[in-house]
């Protein structure tokens, strides 16, 4: 079978590999319906994060059970299902307080488990889901294949949208400022309107950005970045600051924006994937009462109630696709998200 | 009137004073029943906090109205009030939100206003509050003497122990550990108590203050500090981490044990004064999606409901008072409690 590898800095290649096969009896093997590039994906592609020699690259897929192990209770051959980021068991104490990126025995796809074992990458034709029962979410029935994106998106983007919204406890009513119009800025607008917000105000400099940040519930589009952003922010909001702030860069600069941006006691909620260890400024946190909540989102505890909305019809999220690309041009996908191109690529295997 | 004034470094002193009088239509003048010495008052005091000439110091009392403003309409001369340590105007957007320490007209008792005028100390026999309605809060009748400690508490501490706690969103059944011994670290195990915590272990290395944390519903005491104090923490938690975590000290090593005693998913509610400008580790904070918020309590949102309690019996916060001194010995107060001789000495003019 087909599978990506990330060999080097700007170096991704379509290979053969091994096919997959379970390995234990909680495993899954799916044949991916459709993944995705993430833009954590291009920390490695991009040189930032070191790479020891050619990995399995990819984390987000929907797919078809082809073969499952003998303990496996949920899931069975033939079933659609959504693989959140993070492999789960599911009943470990960090899973059943609802962080499953935590599990004791967990992982994510593409890289390593906490028990030392390789977890498949998800830019490939197969991948071999470890506790199935507890990463795996099936759908009722096989659905439409106008609803993939949507369904791709709830592997992480959307739920990592939703996790910013849900840690700043973002409620009917709020002032919302999301800063970054990625996929999971996209998203996080389309979670904090879901969560009744009453004035989402996307932080975004491109068209083609702002123009899916309105469509998802965006009512005040602000282009400027760094200090200016949150002045003109500021000028939005009478001086105020927002009730919640949606971070979604993982920049030191994007988070002093978010910080700039609240509300004395206000919250931010923050998904970016920190890089280069931006530290927070706890003096500044401290006098006016800003907390800072969320992480790695565990999108497995949000993935029934967001599937139901996109069953239901309620939000297409999956409108962050701009581009998809059959996986034998992986490579293509990879030099377009790097360059800003498209905002988020869909690979068919 | 006598007033007691820092000097310098080390150097605290009771001298005369201009008499107390109104200076705006909505002040009140106090007669000080009660007034204390908070850890913070060290600061400047131990040459931490750089000052500038002599200044009034002490920003928590409680006491008899003397004289309101013609504007004033709910406090009258006669009344016994409780003040919380910050000035609020009661009716700016911040403190409509509950965030009272940020009012944009406010400051803090012994301090500057944010319109740049000075606010009367405490630690004296008269205090003028500004804003006496949205600042000051009157007992239904003059309390029994023997309820001034636990009433002088929500002046701060326990106001400030109970913002950790609500920070940390403690929950009924909660794990808690209280990071800080001190009358605020003591406070904050009364809160999380009253809160419902299932268990709290409070990490204090003097007999006397376990003593109080134990009165007020720890079920552990932890010894050990820093790395070897989270190091128990994780060995008492079967290596799991605290539900909730309340950061009552303010460094960056009591910030770091709190990160490190939490579970992933859990909360740090902090109110230690940030000192030295300690900045949190994202990087930590991320993969484990641990919350931080807390900061300077805006107590006067809280004074009714533990008013409340402490007028019902069901809370006896003035424990944590193991020392009385005459206003006359301010500066003994002072010494004993830089060497650590008393938890917090109260302060009678």
């Amino acid at each position: 079978m087909r599978a990506t590898f990330l060999h080097g800095s700007g170096d991704i290649r379509l290979t053969d590999a091994p096919d997959a096969a379970l390995r234990q009896p909680t495993d899954a093997v799916v044949r991916v319906v459709a993944s995705c590039v993430c833009g954590s994906d291009l920390w490695g592609y991009r040189g930032i994060s070191k790479i020891d020699g050619p990995k399995r690259i990819g984390h987000e897929f929907v797919g078809i059970v082809e073969e499952v192990g003998a303990e496996v209770r949920t899931v069975r051959a033939g079933d659609f299902v959504i693989a959140p980021f993070a492999v789960s068991d599911g009943d470990c104490v960090h899973c059943r307080n609802g962080v499953h990126t935590s599990c004791r025995r967990g992982g994510y796809f593409g890289s390593q488990s906490r028990l030392g074992e390789d977890i498949d990458g998800a830019q490939a034709q197969y991948v071999v889901s470890p506790f199935a029962d507890g990463t795996l979410v099936a759908t009722p029935g096989v659905p439409d294949d106008a609803l993939v994106p949507s369904l791709l998106t709830l592997s992480d983007v959307m739920g990592t949208g939703h996790h910013a919204a849900v840690a700043a406890q973002v409620s009917p009513g709020d002032i919302v400022v999301v800063v970054g119009d990625g996929a999971v800025g996209l998203c996080a607008v389309l979670a904090a309107s879901r969560l009744g917000a009453g004035r989402i105000i996307a932080m975004s400099r491109h068209a083609d950005r702002q123009r899916v940040a309105t469509e998802f519930g965006a009512t005040d589009i602000v282009a400027e970045r760094g200090a200016e952003g949150a002045a003109k922010v500021a000028e939005l909001l009478g001086g105020i600051g927002a009730d919640a702030v949606l971070e979604c860069v993982g920049t030191k600069e994007s988070m002093q924006q978010a910080l700039d941006s609240v509300r004395p006691g206000g919250r931010v909620g923050y998904v970016g994937v920190p890089a280069g260890g931006p530290e927070l400024p706890v003096g500044q946190m401290f006098s006016a009462n800003i907390a800072v909540a969320g992480g790695v989102a565990p999108v497995r505890r949000y993935l029934d109630e967001l599937l139901a909305d996109v069953l239901d019809g309620k939000i297409d999220p999956g409108r962050v696709f701009d581009a998809e690309y059959p996986l034998e041009r992986v490579a293509d996908a990879y030099t377009a998200m790097d360059a800003r191109k498209v905002i988020k690529p869909l690979l068919r295997p």
